[in-house]
């Protein structure tokens, strides 16, 4: 909410909010040139329903827009490609350590993936606000254009010859992460530059997907760095 | 299960499975010491409950004991410590993370932690087997003696003067993660050597637990192999 009001990327409608909450985000509403509707905590529980986790407010703005992939912001140089992620947890975490590494986009597509609210707005804790979304009907596609605009794609897949931590690593870059159980499907690999494995020392090799990501993004990181 | 079966660190009792499922583990079952009683898929259903998730297998077998302090194995010489990380999907997802990289020992509160069980067990896809859980009743206890025993205590805190990726770390190490949205405790505070942040690029500064942990443990692990 803070996040959302701050960033305020999206267009924001109306704000509803205990007297509490409005006076602790009196700033953040202000500047986004809001005026709060005082109500009482039940009458939100009564609009979000008496399990939805709400902090006293409740914000009305429209979603945010699917960003054209010529349109993704140029600061990081680096991209996240979901392979039909599906558990809404999963993906909102991506899209939290996708706004903590500075990712620049995070391309999914249409379907078989999680809508970005709810579950997945409150597991990336304002990470949707920071990262432009790409939403594409045709994956494959999408992987060829990205190589066209010089993107080096790299998939996570925990059968590849080559480590990613020896790849060779240029920017922009493409992380590619597959599905829960799943992995890549066979026509991502193929549009993938290269396919590379996280090399775990422990018995356990394959990492949930947002615990995959966060190594993946740690990696490229420290490369830049050095 | 398969994991529970290859590792058989625990006492097994009894494996129920439908044919296919059987077949499938057949290898793992024998050398396991059991034989399985077939059963249809509907049993299972009504043993586990209508909404449990299982691949027609259920395993019987004691949980895995609470290993003390001192029996501690020491192969990475790196354990992690969970100062009240309730939320199962996280916990889950720090144990597969600690498995995959081979943590000696994962430390927990005896209250304020998940069950080592459901949806822990299920999220943790096997990671359960490989790691030894030091359950306490006092935190912060337990961290003078990880201490006394040599150990580097490191604990994450967003708000540390010092960035993680600069600290100076040796092992053994223990590395302490806070509960989520309230962070480490004083007490917990105050009994590490060094508390740190790690440092976001990006807009967000705070990831999810087991998302900060796969993290942590990146720069751990790339600093051993350098």
């Amino acid at each position: 909410m803070r996040e959302a009001l701050r960033a305020n990327r999206r267009q924001l409608l109306d704000i509803y909010a205990t007297k509490a909450a409005a006076d602790r985000l009196s700033e953040e509403i202000a500047s986004a040139g809001l005026r709060p509707h005082i109500v009482e905590a039940e009458d939100l529980a009564r609009r979000l329903g008496a399990n939805a986790v709400h902090q006293g407010a409740m914000l009305e703005a429209r979603r945010p827009e699917s960003v054209d992939l010529s349109d993704i912001p140029s600061r990081s140089g680096v991209v996240l490609v979901l392979d039909q992620i599906t558990d809404p947890h999963n993906v909102g975490a991506i899209l939290r350590t996708a706004a903590a590494f500075g990712v620049d986009a995070l391309v999914m597509t249409e379907r078989h993936a999680p809508e970005m609210a709810g579950v997945v707005a409150k597991a990336a804790s304002g990470g949707l606000e920071h990262v432009s979304i790409v939403s594409v009907v045709n994956l494959a596609r999408t992987l060829e254009q990205l190589g066209d605009m010089g993107y080096l794609r790299i998939g996570l897949d925990s059968e590849a010859p080559v480590a990613f931590a020896d790849a060779a690593l240029t920017r922009p870059i493409a992380l590619v992460l597959g599905g829960e159980g799943k992995g890549l499907r066979r026509l991502t690999k193929e549009n993938c530059d290269i396919l590379a494995r996280l090399d775990m020392p422990g018995a356990i090799k394959s990492l949930n997907v947002s615990n995959a990501c966060a190594v993946a993004l740690t990696l490229v990181h420290a490369r830049a760095a050095r």
